[in-house]
């Protein structure tokens, strides 16, 4: 399945491809960051980056796209930026049927490195572990885009399997692992 | 001159189209709110905003589109929506090569009513005593719409002019108006 991930920005917009198979194996496509001049009207930076983010859909044509949710509490003119190229990659992927999965850093965080506060560094040296020297080592936003398609290659996985098992939020998932816990340890042969 | 104001909204988006002649003059060509469902996704909701404008545009063929500039200090969520159909917006503006301007809330109601400070409903009683009962009466947000876009032909007017005269800030035009004023005081007859 192949898998768009976008770390949503004015300035700079992260759009990682990546293709993502059976048993959490993911390979990368491609990976883009869009840039525009801060010193242009933000008309003209929204268009920028959304013609990149078509030139992305048209050459690969993801199933699914993948965004950074954002949140309100950093710099007020950054988080209008990033919220405006949200909504306009959201549109975009409305208009090509493409369905729109969004996930908070820590959730990203989580499914990468195991944990929710883990350090920008360490989720890049993941992202790099998992998709090899093709990830640029520059600035994080190509390895957060990648980080978010990655997270949606897993998460989605996870939470298609546990749709079929009936299980839907995350307190019958802990629910539904603590029994299966309960009945592996019932079911261990008694210690001689 | 023809101008679309927009009070954008997710769940309301106020779209005012009005024509700006001479002499402050002003009227009323359509003005319609167009609402998406709160429980639908949201790139869905977002989409019905965007046909919803492009019609208006498609139809009216604005040579200026002015936004209600957004501000995150109210509800998170609110905020986030109303950025995003905000980036629409200006990415639909740019691509149609129509200029954008963007006003405050208050710098709104200070060109409408004389008062940053004005009540909502006096906003609307304005609105409707400048363009007649066409105006609906009903939520707000068509009469935000429109007196954002009354708000940019005086604001625009008067920025014109003063850019012919040389004028370019607030501080340029006050210090501009006082040496008119002192030029009356000098010019007046004499009391006998």
């Amino acid at each position: 399945m192949r898998i768009l991930g976008v770390d949503p920005g004015l300035t700079r917009c992260g759009l990682g491809v990546i293709e993502a198979g059976a048993s959490r194996s993911v390979a990368l496509v491609e990976v883009v960051v869009a840039t525009s001049e801060p010193g242009d009207e933000v008309p003209r930076r929204l268009a920028v980056i959304a013609s990149a983010l078509e030139a992305v859909l048209d050459k690969h044509r993801p199933e699914a796209i993948a965004i950074e949710r954002v949140f309100a509490q950093l710099n007020v003119r950054t988080v209008m930026g990033t919220a405006q190229v949200s909504g306009i990659v959201m549109l975009a992927a409305e208009r090509r049927g493409i369905p729109v999965a969004l996930y908070t850093p820590s959730e990203v965080k989580a499914a990468i490195t195991g944990s929710g506060r883990a350090a920008k560094p360490q989720v890049g040296q993941m992202v790099r572990r998992l998709l090899g020297e093709g990830v640029p080592s520059g600035p994080a936003d190509a390895a957060d885009a990648l980080a978010i398609a990655i997270c949606h290659a897993w998460r989605g996985a996870v939470a298609g399997a546990r749709a079929e098992e009936g299980i839907a939020t995350p307190a019958q998932a802990r629910w539904a692992d603590a029994e299966r816990a309960a009945r592996r340890t019932r079911s261990k042969p008694p210690v001689p």
